[in-house]
């Protein structure tokens, strides 16, 4: 395995609109467009009082590919009734990311720190093949996202990349596939065989990237840019590529630190750290 | 699997020192055998300014047994200068360990941010092995801690129990084994059929318990009593114990919440909560 070179354009690269948080979608759209960035997966909350489709043909007209819609999951609950309106607002979500015109919505599968994982695991699988259908007649692929082991309590129960193959594997839908982020799953002994693996079942749909960094001030809000922790991510872009994966790196950093800051300064950190460090 | 009897007696529980801080070694070598505690690990902070063999001693007079020394390990860095103390202190500590009368050490490992983990588990590596003569020579064993993944960066490279029994086999010394702690490996979907692994390599040298607090407050410090948070403990002891594992429950509990308690409330609380839900 060769590193692959640096990256000289900004062809493939997209931007969470999470993580330029303070911005309205109009503003991320503007901003990210004249910035020469070329994709965008959108979050929902921006979408609040919005008319979706308008939002996807100003994302379009601005010259912006939309990547994937953020975020859908939360499957699991001891409640059956909670299971119950999680596949309402996934439904939902398929018909958000339909009028968009986005082709991928992120599952963040979920967990109930109250049931045992392999449960949580069960109704995970179970929630995606319930919605299958509908995303299936909406032209829309879903992606499993594994998500650090730190958050198997109540975010996913899915938390390794062999995992979401395995649930691939099951589900066996050329409408299910894998999202890799570097910062879920960079610790992995595993990750490079399993990304491997991933190629081969022809599930990698998404790769997202940002930076562990060392202290980790919080568990949530705390990721870093690119180059100021400790993940190898341009080692880990070699091994999504080697798999034929030609898609974008998409920057989604939650932080409260940069969420502060002045977003065009930020946006320009972003632009620089991406060049550089992944 | 049938899910293992309730606990009826205290005779496999033991409590690392660390989980009641505040106390001396003394201090909780008494309070623990007057609360007929039967196992004691020690922390080597505790040890400061004392006679090391007469704490052994100490705690073998009041009816305690020794379980391990907590701890060893940190071998990893880029700084050559810093590996070499590293083992300088683990030769430290296995003298202590004869001195006491400890049978095990346990490791943590260590991770350097500063280098690829990659090189970090070939020096975790290197530095068990330059360290085994001393401890097989000292009759002392040592124990692979595999710590959560989210402590990969600067605490342990090794995240996984496949990656601590790997390592065991690649080793491959009877002195060398592993320390199954449920804060840091109840998340994998690889646990139980690694546990059952560890037991038939004989490798499952000490059992940690603790819980996982929903929500984690921090990082670090903030670890629940057994039955507080979503640990399945009782079922991961069942496949513990039915690898042929007859040792010690040993209660670690890193807490600022429960150091600022009263400590023999606090140790009423260990041991209904051990009973309870361990």
């Amino acid at each position: 395995m060769t590193m692959p070179r640096q990256i000289q354009d900004l062809s493939r690269l997209c931007i969470h609109t999470i993580t330029t948080k303070p911005w309205s979608i109009e503003e991320a759209i503007d901003r990210y467009a004249e910035a020469g960035v070329k994709g965008i997966t959108v979050w929902r909350d921006t979408l609040e009082g919005r008319d979706v489709s308008e939002i996807g043909d100003r994302v379009r007209s601005n010259g912006l590919e939309i990547v994937s819609l953020c975020r859908g999951g939360f499957f699991p609950s001891s409640d059956s009734q909670e299971r119950s309106k999680a596949l309402d607002d996934n439904r939902e979500a398929i018909t958000e990311a339909q009028a968009l015109g986005a082709p991928l919505i992120v599952l963040v599968c979920g967990a109930d720190p109250h049931q045992p994982l392999s449960e949580s695991r069960k109704q995970i699988r179970d929630g995606i093949e319930s919605v299958l259908p509908e995303a299936e007649a909406a032209g829309v692929k879903l992606a499993i996202e594994p998500l650090h082991p730190m958050y198997a309590d109540t975010r996913s129960a899915v938390n390794t990349l062999q995992q979401a193959n395995d649930m691939c594997v099951q589900i066996d839908s050329p409408w299910v596939g894998v999202a890799l982020d570097v910062y879920h799953l960079w610790w992995d002994p595993n990750l490079e065989s399993e990304t491997k693996r991933c190629g081969e079942l022809g599930k990698l749909f998404a790769f997202h990237v940002c930076d562990w960094k060392s202290p980790t001030e919080d568990m949530l809000l705390d990721r870093g840019l690119m180059g100021e922790g400790c993940i190898p991510i341009r080692e880990i872009r070699g091994w999504v590529e080697s798999t034929g994966f030609s898609g974008y790196s998409e920057v989604e950093i939650f932080s409260n630190r940069y969420w502060e800051i002045d977003q065009d300064h930020f946006l320009k950190q972003i632009i620089e750290a991406y060049k550089r460090n992944v």
